[in-house]
């Protein structure tokens, strides 16, 4: 290979190789663990090793970011180029649970690197893909001679996105001033496989909500009483039946307003990946399908608002029978919102819709939990399309395509506020466990994943000055 | 009082109350809890101690009858006119669990007499009123001079009904020879109130079923899958809210297959009890009523069957909310059954049922619980106008009314099996706290119970001779 940009940026990276993975091996070993009290001194332990290492790497600012919670990191190099867009990296260094006992067959902190995969809990989600960025960067350097990125390079690197991320957006909105981006590079997402490097477009917004259903003041007996008094627990299922209709699309009014109908386009882009119903519903773990008629599942997780029960609870669920009319009924309902949706409006939706459908003699409370809003970038904003090219350099010239996340994130927290658009930039694959025992990331295309980012300042700093 | 029959009982009644309350007491100390493995000693204990304590009464024939789980008591004292019908008295003399931590004032396992209340576990439910019948037929002999009772008395004493009497129609099978009867006298209910002096006419029949429902292989993501898998929490939400019609009438084909009509004589029956809506409420502890249509609320819990969810169940049931599609969901429903209903054939028709809603991608498993056959005993039948007789004398002339028993209970086994009418003899009333903390019984109620079955064997003695 010739002293290209584009083996240049090969040549660093296998050079760092060996101290790169090291590096994240040691920030691996740390538990941060965000939902577990225990490890919250772990979690600023992460906090203050990756600011060092940022240092270490280059980024003139390196700071923790106490929150009411646990803390985030936040990092800043400017460009050497004063006129040079800002771009916002956001990842987050707290990582799921994990435990021997739940299946893990090595220490889920004790990295191991085996057969061309660093099997580690946070491997994939999201310490590797926050590294990869360090060595991103510095390739970038070394194959530009630049002494500073193309671009003004901020890191935003949350310590909560594992537990839902409840101060995200407080410390977005204090911290606006410092924040402010011309784009934010999200690397907290995937790709559709090993094999078919794809960049995500967009995610879901959530809205949920529980609700408790109150009838009789204790169980009382279905015999004496059956029949004749409204049962909380068929209140709790009538509201669940309810939600959808025959064609399985959400009936509460209101719901579809502000959906933008999907394009030819985008469902043309939709079908062009290698979409094996089986291997899907192998990944979902699941027996069948079942969703929104007129759409394609991939439309229908992608791209099409749900209603879904998470929970339901009421009465006895012991062994056997219990001849009973339950007392309470819960229900844990969730929303998700696709660009064009209001997490508010829904809330509002929901809420009336609720209220029109409880009975006299059921009292219930209704709570919302903190919602997300959809975040979509579109197909022809000069930002995807720049981050499409570094990643298609980083795998040979192959065609990149386009996917769409189902979840939600706190992504969309950074395009509200920050009012900048959210691209999406992730290396890891479906078999990576995320959340499961024995996460993994494939060696190979974390690598990708530096050679990307290594290729994106340079292309992402010209087209957004193209598009300014 | 002049000596009538009447007050000859009374005057028997007087004599022995101390005693009788002094051995009821003694019964009422032994903790026969048949749902708690640790107290299997003091079920065996309280059967002994009734067979020593019918001995002495006067029975002839006085027994344990052991059975795969708790023992029950067989009694029989021939008439001394071979020409006599028998009759069965039906009771249990197992208690229901209780402790002191539940709320009770006093120990429920040492009786105590206050304000003309006994207060003890069972006081009400059921060895109050299976004792009843000792004092009874002393109190019957005493009046009228015989050596023996006016019918062939037979009783059978359960010792399992509060744990579902799993073994009891095995027992009745078994000993259907010697259980023998042309009428059984169930005394294990209660009446309308202190001032409403009732008999019940019937009881709900019973079919009860769990329904395990399985979806994805363990809890997947709402967000990345959400929308396009079926999830099993909205399947049996579906199925319970299917149960019902915007009428509240059952939609299951074939479930009112059988049913009698309410004639406008029984609804006369009913409207003549004076029903007093808030107060039903409050002992139902429910703040509203709800069933179907065209029907009162007595008739709903008496002469209506219904279906109920009894329990519900899936997925994420904790604090706060959880992305989730959950892997299972559970069910139980029951059905009670009036006069007219099979409960084989509700559960084939609640099986094919279920099967035509669930769809495909979800599995389940169905169980159905032992059930038990609804009991109607016509009002026009000759023994049932006898037990009002007596009960009336005891109440000094007092009107009779006839209510029935929304429950189900053991009793229909005995009609089914042994091909008699089943009639109900209780002086329970509705705050006698059957299962619940401070469970007692009215003295001069109780007194009332033993001066029917006084009155009530030389009365039926002729009217079963009759209606033969």
């Amino acid at each position: 290979m010739s002293d290209t940009p584009d083996s240049a940026v090969r040549t660093y990276i296998q050079q760092h190789r060996a101290a790169f993975l090291d590096d994240l091996a040691e920030w691996l070993r740390i538990p941060s663990v965000s939902a577990q009290p225990e490890h919250a001194g772990d979690v600023a332990r992460s906090a203050d090793w990756l600011v060092a290492k940022l240092k270490e790497t280059g980024f003139p600012v390196a700071e923790v970011w106490p929150t009411a919670g646990a803390p985030a990191v936040f990092a800043e190099w400017p460009s050497d180029d004063p006129e040079a867009p800002t771009v916002l990296v956001y990842g987050h260094h707290d990582v799921q649970p994990a435990a021997r006992a739940d299946g893990w067959h090595t220490d889920p902190f004790e990295p191991v690197l085996a057969d061309g995969r660093l099997h580690a809990r946070g491997a994939a989600d999201d310490k590797g893909q926050v590294f990869f960025h360090t060595l991103g960067v510095r390739a970038h350097l070394a194959a530009t001679g630049r002494t500073a990125p193309a671009v003004r390079l901020k890191l935003l690197i949350e310590g909560e996105e594992e537990s839902g991320s409840p101060h995200f957006r407080a410390l977005v909105e204090a911290g606006a001033d410092r924040l402010a981006a011309d784009a934010v590079i999200v690397s907290d997402t995937g790709m559709w496989s090993e094999t078919t490097p794809t960049v995500c477009t967009g995610m879901r917004g959530l809205a949920d909500c529980e609700i408790e259903l109150y009838g009789p003041d204790q169980d009382i007996h279905s015999g004496s009483f059956g029949g004749a008094v409204p049962n909380p627990a068929t209140v709790a299922a009538r509201l669940v039946a309810a939600l959808h209709d025959a064609d399985e699309r959400v009936t509460i009014p209101g719901f579809y307003d502000g959906v933008a109908p999907l394009t030819d386009a985008e469902r043309a882009l939709f079908a062009e990946l290698p979409f094996d119903e089986k291997a899907w519903l192998s990944t979902a773990k699941s027996h069948g399908t079942l969703g929104e008629d007129g759409y394609s599942t991939l439309e229908r997780i992608w791209a099409r608002p749900t209603a879904e029960v998470n929970g339901i609870g009421g009465g006895y669920q012991g062994p056997g029978g219990k001849t009973i009319i339950p007392s309470s009924a819960t229900l844990k309902l969730s929303f998700r919102l696709v660009a064009g949706q209001d997490p508010d409006l829904i809330e509002v939706a929901v809420s009336q819709w609720i209220a029109q459908r409880v009975p006299a003699g059921i009292r219930y409370d209704l709570a919302f939990g903190a919602s997300t809003r959809p975040c979509l970038t579109p197909l022809d904003h000069p930002a995807l399309q720049s981050v499409a090219r570094a990643m298609s350099r980083a795998f040979d010239g192959q065609k990149i395509l386009f996917t769409r996340e189902g979840g939600s994130g706190p992504a969309a927290d950074l395009q509200d506020v920050l009012g900048a658009p959210v691209l999406f930039l992730g290396i890891s694959v479906p078999s990576d466990g995320w959340h499961a025992p024995n996460e993994k990331v494939e060696v190979e295309l974390l690598l990708k994943g530096v050679e990307t980012a290594a290729h994106l300042w340079d292309d992402l700093a010209a087209a957004l000055s193209r598009s300014v």
